[in-house]
């Protein structure tokens, strides 16, 4: 894996930063995309939401339970978004502004400042928007932290 | 990056299989997780839909454009789904029908047999359905394919 750009946000540590963009109103930024890939960046501007896959490089060491933000017991690690993963994937479907200069100018940012940008896709609702599936333990809703804490640094 | 459990489905090659789960019903198949992962799907069972992030481990080298299956014209590679990514990372909402005995059982499948998984992420409405958003090229629905081809391969 080869980061194709990187994240510039207002936060550069998980303490305070939203912990998904749905909570991230107001948080603007930007992804510097790197030269070598700024051709493949044609067309996305049509796209009014992108999905980044990032590296979370500022995660702790994989657990196999944690007690994610949204709630208040431990869960099995894949059943929650939390980054310490096994391979520390993030994705994020955020809001583009307007694409300029090899930078994509963003709304909406739960990423922190810095962070290595693997992959950027479209979000595209016929594919992405199950707005009625089931979400276990996410349903119930026991903490309703917006913000992150330093637990998964 | 790591496997952390690789994909059973009905297609071995690109050909003929279905491009996005949105064309998969019916398409069934399993991802085997492996045991040292195992304990990490706690919880999982609750969720109706789950996020695969694996390899498009049969890709062609990266393209800076492409003609996606959807459209007939080029479109910038970071305005599509295609596999030919500088970072060959697939994602797919799939339908999770049960976990037993570190299988996870699903429906609308379009990953092919043998791909291997790097992530599982739980499907959060909250998060990642946003039906409205507007969908660039794809919106104009120039070709109507459901199944792949082998063009990126």
């Amino acid at each position: 894996m080869t980061p194709i750009g990187v994240v510039r946000a207002p936060w550069s540590e998980a303490r305070g930063a939203p912990i998904q963009p749905r909570y991230a109103e107001g948080a603007e930024g930007t992804v510097e995309v790197f030269p070598a890939y700024r051709e493949a960046l044609a067309d996305l501007d049509g796209f009014e939401r992108i999905w980044l896959l990032y590296a979370f490089d500022r995660a702790a060491a994989w657990a196999p339970r944690v007690v994610p933000f949204r709630d208040t017991q431990e869960r099995g690690l894949f059943a929650t978004r939390a980054p310490p993963r096994p391979n520390p994937i993030g994705m994020s479907v955020v809001r583009l502004r307007r694409v300029a200069g090899g930078l994509l100018y963003l709304a909406e940012l739960d990423v922190l400042d810095g962070t290595p940008v693997l992959d950027i896709k479209p979000y595209i609702p016929a594919f992405d928007a199950w707005p009625n599936a089931r979400a276990g333990w996410f349903a119930a809703g026991r903490a309703p932290l917006t913000r992150a804490d330093e637990r998964f640094e």
